[in-house]
């Protein structure tokens, strides 16, 4: 890996707030904070640790934006970030789902809905706190390896902030996906081969003094960029008048965002923002690519690679690299991983959208079908306070239910016609 | 038309708030409030006439919540409406455009972003207002005819509030777009015929019984429908803290938007919450449906109308209702109407998300492009506080950019690949 340029200056006139270093998810070993993602000892990935005695209160935080920066008291981010130029995302709406609950039969449900994020996904909060990683570290071009949601979002991001993007996405993507990343501008750079490939080509530019000033997200800034998702459990808590929910559904792709959703509610039950009461967190996966429900199934806590094969797109992640910690989560708070087949995920998208007016993506499909097995075999309780999350927009996945979506009726223009389909 | 049934009960407790009567715009005979939209004398437009000797004070407004709701007392609405299901939509971004201003040599740009609203367009606002005048005149559907915009976000809004939604397309609607539109569940009725067609079978349909209980948002509830976008003018006034811009670029359909824009800061300098300083109103088309703009340019005051042939869809009204209202506000605030043609249009769409991360819709490219025009042509003081509206998604529109935009390179996944391609 090409040596990280560092201006240590910066680390030290608290650029990462209250960030106090990287420390290693397996082995505990602690290192400068710094572009780096793997422990040099045991390969384990590295996590930022944080030093908040300091504190915060609600107050303060009430008092700051509508957006992931009112919490950058425990962010890896400076006092000042709110002033920098960014695409300020987060605060999204948690929807009191009062229909969808009567349908399924939960007293007390809400969705939490990032659609309403810059660019309509949940990776607008992970990318927003890599960019500040990027700028502390010197970086002057922002990159990625994606097929959909990410590379938008970092094309966006550097837009916005005035840094070089280049992102890299398999060249058999489909076109809609092509012309949605490529709009911000920036380069983007069709690999010719599977997306595997191109994460493997993202790993040796990384290595090569070629790739020296760039900041992959979702690679070297991945320490950083993970923390992002915590902001999600922030939201929901001081959404819900400062309280944890009872309940989870959250999607899992490589599961890193069910994994620092639980550290977010963790840190509040911590510094005292709410108080410590038990929540469970459910882990939901597509059935075409379900690796970590099918060890949780089978009572393993390794997990066994699959090739996927499912129209959830954007948690297409055959080998999981957060896998194991989030069996870890799920078995602590009393959880369980479930999934649902292709056509529930049809199914819940459309019943998302008809109950609530909230058109998700297919990854909310597999949390709101999940979500309905699980209270279908009982394994939710129908009276706790429960939240199920949308992370991304039904406009980016239209193909899911394009066959199974159309017009009521066709119709000559007349009363009479209007009258013989029935519709009056 | 079929009688309105109107629950006079609920008009006189609060059900409108400090909505007072309907005034006709030509003539101005006062009605009381019901779903009615013409004057019965002239059959000039009716609007809103208010009564707000209870004031409001920023404190008020600030201490309220996160969406339009915050501006309650200056709606046709009920002081409670907060607390009905609805999709809480507005409070979009107003977004500092560094990046764009520098580009085009304006000196204090924003760019009020509202495809952050929940179905991605404006629409979201004046449907929200529709919808409470839905319910308080006890209508049991709620339907309009739609190209797009407009028929998801009454799908939506009657997903949530728990009305039937029956909406109206012209049956050569693209795949895509019937889609977006259907997948809230509610009826979709695709009608053999143009657009116009569409328009004069539902006014056919709400003049017979057929229609009994049928809240039309763009029609028979089109005086409280058209008092949304009213609260675009406050959202920016307010993000500006609390003073007017003192130019606007602002997209013209029907071009009752820019004319509630231009009542709405009317309104804040009478109650006292803006200073009474000058603002000049541009109105944007596309040249391939530009009437007003021809008008302004001809120097008449009748607009003539066209057969719309641009990309520009969601703006493409070749006759539009509201011109020479719109004509009236631009003369009287020194502002202008311009028009760009769908080459321009493409253009500011990328150059839009290229500089500040927002991928507009086309009506967006109209905006922007016209504002690049009408600096050229200096017809903007550089130096003055500017916005320019963005209205809906670019998500909506891909085809528009699907030709001019794509991968800026496609190579093996290997670093001499990348280094040949010259993207080092």
């Amino acid at each position: 890996m090409a040596t990280p340029t560092i201006d240590s200056a910066a680390l030290t006139s608290g650029a990462f707030g209250p960030a106090a270093a990287l420390s290693c998810r397996e082995c505990g070993e602690r290192y400068d904070l710094g572009p780096i993602f793997a422990c040099a000892f045991c390969f384990g990935p590295l996590e930022v640790a944080y030093d908040f005695s300091g504190g915060v209160t609600r107050e303060q935080i009430e008092a700051g934006p509508n957006n992931i920066w009112r919490y950058a008291p425990l962010l890896p981010v400076s006092a000042d970030v709110a002033s920098r130029p960014n695409l300020n995302p987060g605060f999204t709406k948690l929807v009191v789902a009062r229909n969808l609950g009567r349908e399924l039969g939960l007293k007390d449900l809400y969705v939490k809905d990032d659609s309403g994020n810059p660019t309509h996904s949940f990776k607008d909060r992970v990318v927003a706190i890599a960019l500040e990683a990027a700028r502390n570290f010197g970086f002057t071009t922002l990159s990625c390896s994606s097929t959909g949601n990410l590379a938008g979002a970092v094309g966006a991001a550097a837009a916005r902030a005035g840094l070089r993007s280049c992102v890299f996405i398999p060249s058999d993507l489909e076109a809609g996906k092509v012309v949605t990343a490529a709009a911000y501008g920036g380069e983007l750079v069709a690999i010719e081969g599977t997306y595997d490939e191109v994460n493997r080509f993202c790993s040796e530019l990384i290595g090569d003094p070629v790739g020296e000033g760039w900041g992959f997200v979702n690679v070297n800034l991945r320490p950083y960029y993970g923390e992002g998702s915590k902001t999600l459990a922030y939201e929901i808590a001081e959404q819900l008048g400062w309280r944890l929910p009872e309940q989870i559904v959250i999607p899992i792709a490589s599961g890193s965002q069910l994994t620092k959703i639980d550290k977010g509610f963790r840190e509040l039950i911590k510094l005292g923002l709410v108080e410590d009461a038990p929540y469970k967190i459910f882990g939901a996966q597509a059935e075409g690519c379900s690796p970590v429900s099918a060890a949780w199934k089978a009572g393993h806590d390794v997990i066994r690679p699959v090739k996927p094969d499912t129209i959830a797109k954007s948690l297409a992640i055959g080998n999981p690299a957060d896998g194991p910690y989030v069996l870890d989560v799920c078995k602590r708070t009393g959880g369980a991983v479930e999934d649902v087949d292709d056509t529930q995920v049809v199914d819940a998208i459309k019943l998302l959208a008809r109950t609530e007016g909230v058109f998700g993506e297919t990854a909310g499909g597999v949390t709101v079908g999940v979500l309905r097995k699980l209270v279908e075999t009982g394994q939710l309780d129908p009276d706790a306070t429960t939240v199920v999350l949308n992370t991304g927009d039904g406009l980016k996945t239209l193909d899911a239910i394009e066959g199974t979506t159309g017009a009521t009726a066709t119709i000559r223009p007349s009363l009479d016609a209007f009258r013989a389909a029935g519709l009056a």
